[in-house]
């Protein structure tokens, strides 16, 4: 019953309106003109739409079953999977020397949202495989390079990142799981590794795990922690599979959501791994591509709501119950649509401010990443290094909100599990949570970068967002979205400013506003993207366009958001005065 | 491994320090002494610690099944359904006559507590029958109580309330079910409804159906609207059971959560029916009882998030992970336990926060019916009735939100269902839903309540509000309760006064900023209570109390409430000023 339409036509608005990217001076966004986006989402809108969608509901009753050691996906998913692996597009934004055609990430990341919208759980399969390949590029050596990617950016291997053991998680210090150097110079490899997303299935010849564990010598904590690539059925040097490595699944565990996806408990008995990188430098290589598996985190939980948004109005248009307190709409009818009533209007127009908000300031993002990465621009580099926490922390807390919300318009037959809005906040429920629960990523934008630098990247948001302000006042038009968009960034300033001058004395005083803060930050962030969204359109109606329909209701969409969300800075900035006081007061035992 | 403890230390603490019940002048508080309310409330823990928390997970897991039409509870429900029926708990505030106790519904309230939050699906069994109980007490005559009541208090016969069919949830009008009227006086009751909870089992030998159904003659929408009951199974005039009406089980509905009770599509083709109270007038019969099985949703929300926070407590009591950035706490230990992280803290405030609020709201809400019912006071009828929308919808969309927020102190644990914490909030999204969803409960209150009697209910309570400020200025302990309380109420009447403003131009313009005055209100009640505790609080301590802890952690709790979420007052007015422009501007076709 559910329904997906890839959201294609917004995407170019972003990638063209806003972010004009073929005019951008990064290398390769000059052939990102709106015909080739076009053709290429319009491609992976048909295998979004008409392979992935119909299977999500699927994956979610039937989930993922562990037979004879071997993990069985659902109906469907090998076949789908096959079209994905045919049309490369696991390999869209990856180097040509291994297979892939080095598009832009931004492009990546467009596409990863249609993918991940239509189903999640099972997108997850291919974007576990892209971090491990990330990893590798990054950290491996020629040869790994030569032995592992051109067979898992073409799918035929996956990839998945073992990182958490049944005791830790976010202190990966603590792991346990051990790394004995061979005389071959390869390490066998011997603990358990659990909430492994992808950890097995039926739909590649081979699995290649990146597992942290610790090698002798390291010390204590996290200083003592490598990587390594494990794989499932051990790769010969020329290439062709060999035995299977000493790698098994546990089981498979039970979980709200994402059912489709086969989170597995992976017990390494004595399996062979190889060094990726540099010895007891495991941390770092993580981290290096923490960025872009955040981002990609945040892009799920916006994708999520973008999917029960669009049921949702589906379901307020065609659903006809009460009538329109100024007047019928439906004199013919029983009843008027449930889109008459201003609260269920409230609720979509939450849902589409957000989504549409945070597309644009996720595509910008992912361009902020490419500028990085292809011109080695370290100012764009520290930018979209202080922003990843507030696309992951406040993309998905936001996301999982709407999908709630989106599954609240239905009432009764929301928590109906036939109509799907249900599966919909279950599986973005996990976004909040893994790669880095959210409390993490307050503590990550608070702690650390914030004052990454010297502070030098939070002010040259500020200075980019009071830039913008100054540039467009002449603008009456825009006065609407400057003006808030002015004072939330004070709020935000402010609240930095009070981390400053407390945070010092009392860390606790910073940290118990970390949570608020990365609220804060990304109502200023969703204000911004929808400052120059207006502006946009305002250039398209001026310019004569012709979807004035649709320009008109990005400018009224926006309107709303200012008007109803962006004030929520000032409540933020309240808590965080607050300071920690009482909030530390309790003994553990007088709660 | 989830477990429940009941808070019967603070449901005291708010029967007699806040509410003084015993010292109340209505009829039957003076018996609610310290001692027997302790002793009541200590049976009810046994029982919903021992019998009914050790089922929760397994009613998740389980389910209901149908077999050859009829419904099977999951594994050990039978059997605490008998220890229910055996302590007489379903009669606790039911009249003697027909076998109950006639205890005060303040203690109903707070037993209920214990019973939804120990297993809010195996509770519902009896908090439907003690609706449908209600509703006959209220509408039947003299003959179908006595044949019919004993047997539901008792809980040999359950009950159930048949509102929804497949087209209609809220907007009653369109109901398409028939009662076609026999020679005997009997109705033949022809039609389908679905979402009945509870709606058939294995656990008694009768279900009493309460059915909406349109009898002839009435006209169209909701005036024509008649209730009836139709039993399971026929009861002959002697209280013996007959043959098998014309009622099945079409399926039981997949659901979110709440797995343990049977949600079943009904079908009645041609049951026998018998009219409850007068003919055409079953929408006023329905909505008498509203007050009561709406603040029993309330309770619902609430009674989930606390569950959900004693887990988290404890989770974060256990878990060992990072270190406190102000010092190490546990030096003996790998890592410091969660609890000395600020956010984590926060959360667990949050949570501890909310749900005393919530408590002591509710109960004052129970004891407002109790002078109502008990004392025919017009006045305390009146401002339960504009306050029962807000603790429905108030106290359901915090209680999930604080379900979340515990199951995200778990990190990644908190998604696997094996530890509990996804059933609380699987289980406590459905409040936010039916018995009318929190649209509607916002709707009501905007819509109805607020204007109700000239006013007069608002202002009484405004009126209150005042005069504990006033009453208390004195005391300077209390400025930091008072002064907020002060800066709250008068957001809540700014609110009010918008929509007087507004709302008779532009009646959307009030209804855009229902579900924000809903919350407004929401928090200034909690506000009100927190003040009122603090004052409780401080009066046990300056009496010499020994419980010095409890009553600290009370002082700090209310104002860990009162600097972080009371202020969300102030972002409500500014979206109920916002008015319906922007909500309202876009044609469906522009979605």
């Amino acid at each position: 019953m559910p329904s997906y339409k890839a959201p294609t036509k917004d995407m170019s608005f972003v990638l063209h309106d806003l972010l004009k990217i073929s005019a951008s001076e990064i290398p390769g966004y000059a052939d990102l003109d709106s015909e080739f986006t076009t053709a290429i989402l319009d491609e992976a809108a048909k295998l979004a739409e008409g392979a992935m969608a119909p299977l999500n509901a699927i994956g979610d009753q039937q989930g993922c079953r562990l037979e004879n050691g071997v993990v069985r996906t659902p109906d469907g998913y090998k076949e789908a999977f096959e079209q994905v692996k045919a049309g490369g597009w696991n390999g869209l934004d990856l180097p040509e020397e291994y297979g892939g055609q080095n598009l832009p990430y931004v492009l990546q990341s467009a596409v990863g949202e249609l993918f991940s919208g239509a189903n999640m759980a099972f997108n997850m399969y291919q974007g576990l495989t892209h971090g491990a390949i990330s990893a590798i590029i990054a950290h491996g050596s020629d040869a790994q390079k030569a032995l592992f990617l051109p067979k898992m950016i073409s799918l035929d291997w996956t990839g998945t990142m073992n990182l958490t053991e049944p005791h830790c998680g976010t202190d990966l210090g603590l792991i346990r799981t051990k790394a004995d150097p061979q005389d071959d110079g390869s390490y066998q490899i011997t603990g358990q590794k659990i909430f492994i997303s992808a950890g097995d299935h039926d739909m590649a010849e081979n699995v290649i795990h990146l597992v942290l564990a610790k090698a002798p010598g390291g010390g204590d904590g996290t200083k003592g922690i490598s990587l390594f690539i494990v794989p499932k059925i051990m790769v010969k040097d020329d290439g062709s599979l060999g035995a299977p490595n000493a790698v098994s699944v546990g089981k498979i565990e039970e979980k709200m959501g994402i059912h489709g996806n086969s989170t597995c408990v992976m017990n390494y008995d004595g399996a062979t791994g190889y060094l990726v990188g540099d010895l007891h430098k495991g941390m770092r290589a993580m981290f290096t591509m923490m960025n872009e598996a955040r981002l990609g985190v945040g892009l799920q939980g916006y994708a999520q709501a973008e999917i029960a948004y669009q049921n949702a109005l589906a379901y307020a248009i065609d659903r006809l119950q009460g009538r329109d307190v100024t007047g019928t709409k439906n004199p013919d009818g029983p009843a008027d649509p449930l889109i008459v009533h201003p609260d269920v209007r409230r609720m979509l127009m939450d849902q589409k401010s957000f989504v549409e908000g945070a597309r644009a300031f996720t595509m910008w993002g992912a361009s902020l990443i490419d500028r990085a990465h292809r011109m080695n621009d370290v100012q764009a580099d520290g930018l979209i290094s202080l922003l990843t926490p507030v696309i992951k922390g406040f993309l998905t807390d936001k996301g999982f909100d709407m999908c709630i919300q989106a599954q609240q318009v239905y009432g009764g037959h929301g928590y109906i599990e036939e109509w799907g809005m249900s599966q919909y906040a279950r599986d973005a429920r996990i976004a909040m949570i893994y790669e880095g629960a959210n409390g993490i990523q307050a503590l990550d934008l608070v702690g650390r970068k914030l004052a990454q630098d010297g502070g030098k990247h939070v002010m040259a948001f500020f200075a980019l967002v009071k830039d913008f302000i100054k540039e467009n006042e002449g603008d009456a038009r825009l006065d609407e979205f400057l003006n808030p968009l002015k004072a939330a960034s004070k709020d935000l300033q402010a609240a930095g400013m009070y981390f400053m001058e407390n945070g010092m004395k009392n860390p606790n005083d910073a940290l118990a506003g970390s949570n608020d803060f990365m609220h804060l930050f990304g109502h200023v962030c969703l204000g911004l993207v929808w400052a120059q969204m207006a502006k946009a359109a305002l250039a398209a109606l001026d310019g004569g366009a012709t979807d004035r329909a649709f320009l008109d209701a990005k400018l009224t969409t926006g309107r709303y958001y200012m008007t109803r969300h962006l004030p929520a800075t000032a409540l933020h900035l309240v808590r965080i005065r607050s300071g920690s006081g009482a909030m530390m007061a309790l003994s553990p035992d007088q709660f």
